[in-house]
């Protein structure tokens, strides 16, 4: 299969390493920024193009891995008829690329990439969608290729699965990085939370994560928050995501 | 060393176990509710009692692990002089166990315990103080043989590391907990978040998190925010959170 790559960033390089691991052609890297598109393509063994109207029409795969704002901008540059194009975005609904060709879908890997660390992708869910049956199932066949773990799920569906990532991925990281901060004004090394960390992700690995919260919100121990928002007085903005989650694990109810 | 352990909850559960393991003899468990202390004692080969009054004076060290606003009951209904009594809360402070023995301390094991799950207990970094150099020598005689990981931090340290603790752990377990909700939504499995959250705390284990954040709110994507925003309206307690810890990821600064 012949692949063109649109994109030069976390996505497409993951992407693009995966595809040519697993054995596909990967023809073409477009990226604005020509240096990007070089830098990925060498490693890819492919052509690097800055413009659109560079890019082939006779590939078999299109992959728009670019900024959710920047992916219609790039699918209306190319000039296809029943070519497959997909893109990767977790919040963008698939018709956003309605009339780019005939063939259009969405493919959709669940991971946070840093370029620098190697990811086993056959571990890494994928979700796709495609506009008909046959595109779906020529998807499907991609995917399974990449990974173990590939789901068909609709633009809301995926939506909600991205937004959902983002509070277990994103705003749980951060919550690391607030840690890191408050152990800094005691000059305590960030080394001591990581066993707890890594534990705290093993744990939801085999349960539900309702079921194994602990801490003070849990048990509703007022004294505790009380005392602990006292440590917290020198900083509003942390002081009151302390009071709004708290207040939200006291609150929760696993059916919403 | 003789140990009297007071308290049947998940700490004393794990810290017994563990100084039995180090081959140390518990002599009593104490919990106010005798079928809790039963169930531990049975455990530890040790006598189960019920009344403050039953406990012996003639122990080495006295284990006080306990909820945090019943320490100061349990620790005034010892009778003692110079025997070593420890509680082993992040949020005390080690002064109210003043009076109760002329030596007295802190022993507070940094982990997420859960009764039914085992630990590895050498991983487990053990904050310990004491309230005078031979105490906080003997604790750190005590807490090597049983973690690879102590350190000595006076109340207030210790405090900071408890409330950087609920951040890391307690807080990043409702992040996954709040992830699982919306999953549920749209019928779809927590599975696949589970190989994201691993990959999330795998990735601070050698890394700073604030270097490792990623989505839409670190790049400052107000676009796919606001899209994200939308599928949350139905929420409103989640959808506040999902802003306040968006924009405290947007001003993040790793100094404070």
């Amino acid at each position: 299969m012949k692949i063109v790559l649109l994109g030069s960033g976390n996505v497409a390089t993951h992407l693009g390493r995966s595809f040519k691991m697993a054995g596909q052609d990967i023809v073409q890297v477009y990226s604005r920024e020509l240096e990007n598109a070089y830098h990925l393509a060498d490693s890819l063994a492919a052509e690097a193009v800055e413009k659109l109207e560079d890019i082939t029409s006779t590939a078999d795969l299109y992959i728009i891995a670019v900024k959710d704002d920047a992916i219609r901008e790039v699918a209306a540059g190319l000039s296809l008829t029943d070519q497959l194009v997909i893109h990767t975005s977790g919040t963008t609904d698939m018709n956003i690329l309605d009339g780019i060709s005939d063939r259009i879908g969405v493919f959709y890997p669940l991971q946070t990439f840093s370029k620098s660390k190697a990811v086993d992708f056959r571990q890494i869910p994928i979700a796709i969608e495609g506009n008909t049956e046959e595109v779906t199932s020529t998807l499907k066949g991609i995917a399974d290729r990449l990974s173990e773990k590939v789901i068909e799920l609709n633009s809301l569906e995926r939506r909600t699965l991205h937004i959902a990532a983002v509070f277990a991925s994103n705003f749980s990281n951060h919550m690391y990085a607030l840690a890191s901060r408050l152990l800094k004004t005691q000059n305590l090394s960030f080394d001591v939370l990581r066993p707890l960390i890594l534990e705290t992700a093993l744990k939801v690995q085999t349960n539900d994560p309702a079921d194994m919260q602990t801490g003070p919100a849990v048990r509703k121990d007022y004294n505790t928050l009380e005392k602990q928002k006292e440590l917290l007085l020198q900083d509003e903005s942390t002081l009151e995501l302390y009071e709004k989650i708290s207040q939200s694990i006291i609150n929760y109810d696993k059916q919403g």
